[in-house]
């Protein structure tokens, strides 16, 4: 089962895909988001050994893909459709970026099957296959260079799909534990005792020495076995210096 | 010209890579976003017709590539370093996301050259490689399966560091001088001698002493001043120490 049921209801289309190893990328990039719904529009080679290969470990969505034989018949029972595609078209619907894009993608998985849908590594989508999806998708790329392989946009957008699912409750480390005030207030004057008696700090003529110590110590947010260590240091330290315990 | 020159200050960094294709789809993927600065630590095979077959347009970003022997040759020079790891570690630096981490990135190529670091295709990055950048990052995945192929793991970063390198930028407050990989690297040299004068570390039996001071120092992001102080401070702590030196 899967944390965020919308990405279960996300289908990844291939129209057409010419290489093996780009079906085999793309399964494998959806599976690294949480996506399983590979469906292939006349793929000219499929099932393939490379594929597999480029699975790596995604074989699964291999295995459960639909290879169907036209995109009407991919985008049939969807509710939405993106058709992902580099090139400006002159009577193109208002273009949006992937990262909008995947937010409407999501929203609409809570209703119903979605599609992303991508292109021929050459020639990408047609004109005709973009307009039987429901909005123009773009990856903000280079303009010089807005080419990506077909695996590497699959991955960006089930990046961002991904994001836009979760986003709400984004995974979290286990916090570990910080030194309270008091510790923090009992490593600073160890500091101060220490860093004077090695004749570094001057309490007649103070400079910004133990304030700059603050400033980073706050900004680092010490942690209770940090202040052990740190303290264990300067206890090494004072008891080779000659100056300490008057 | 770049319309965003933080960018072109952002090396991408390959450490050990096994697969030319890899690399030729990372150099494809970098120009896709804008990205040209390709740094490549002993690779298996390089230069090679795979990576050039792959990189489909990029050999400009691959023959401008720079090999070098070891991590740290490829991060002399930088002001941060993101190592992109799939793995938690014991002793992590509190994780980022690609998301928030491309802020940073972007953040600080306005002040020099900054590194994404990614591991060999197999095993990742090695801890000692994590310990040696600035920050680790993860990109959020799904837990079952979270490997992403290496070309598409650098096609998201730096789709992400091109998304923040465009963003409107908010005012930001003026940033401090932070200290460079090889200024932090000499700061931890001396606090590894001075620790050891003191008695207080054994190099016979380091227990987790020094990658815990890399973990907070790093946490931190020292400034230069910081730096300057922290030595100035050590160097009192060894001139009373009777170990000293030898």
């Amino acid at each position: 089962m899967n944390r965020a049921p919308a990405l279960d209801r996300i289908r990844v289309v291939l129209s057409h895909p010419s290489h093996p190893g780009n079906i085999g990328a793309a399964a494998r990039a959806m599976k690294t988001m949480g996506l399983s719904q590979l469906w292939l529009v006349a793929p000219q080679r499929f099932p393939d050994e490379v594929a597999e290969a480029r699975a790596s470990g995604a074989t699964d969505v291999l295995a459960n893909a639909r290879v169907v034989g036209s995109l009407e018949a991919a985008l049939a029972g969807t509710v939405l459709s993106a058709a992902v595609t580099a090139r400006r078209r002159e009577l193109a619907l208002p273009r949006r970026f992937a990262r909008e894009a995947a937010l409407e993608v999501v929203a609409h998985a809570a209703d119903g099957e979605v599609a992303l849908v991508f292109g021929n590594e050459t020639s990408g989508l047609s004109n005709d296959e973009v307009g039987l999806c429901s909005m123009p998708v773009s990856i903000p790329a280079n303009p010089e260079f807005s080419s990506l392989n077909l695996g590497a946009a699959v991955q960006l957008l089930c990046y961002e799909v991904r994001m836009a699912a979760l986003a709400p409750s984004a995974p979290q480390d286990p916090q570990p534990a910080f030194a309270t005030h008091d510790e923090l207030e009992r490593f600073h004057a160890h500091l101060e005792r220490a860093v004077t008696a090695s004749g570094f700090h001057d309490p007649a003529n103070p400079k910004r020495l133990l304030p700059r110590m603050r400033r980073l110590f706050n900004r680092v947010r010490l942690e209770k076995e940090e202040v052990a260590i740190l303290r264990g240091m300067l206890t090494a330290f004072e008891k080779h210096n000659p100056g300490h315990g008057e």
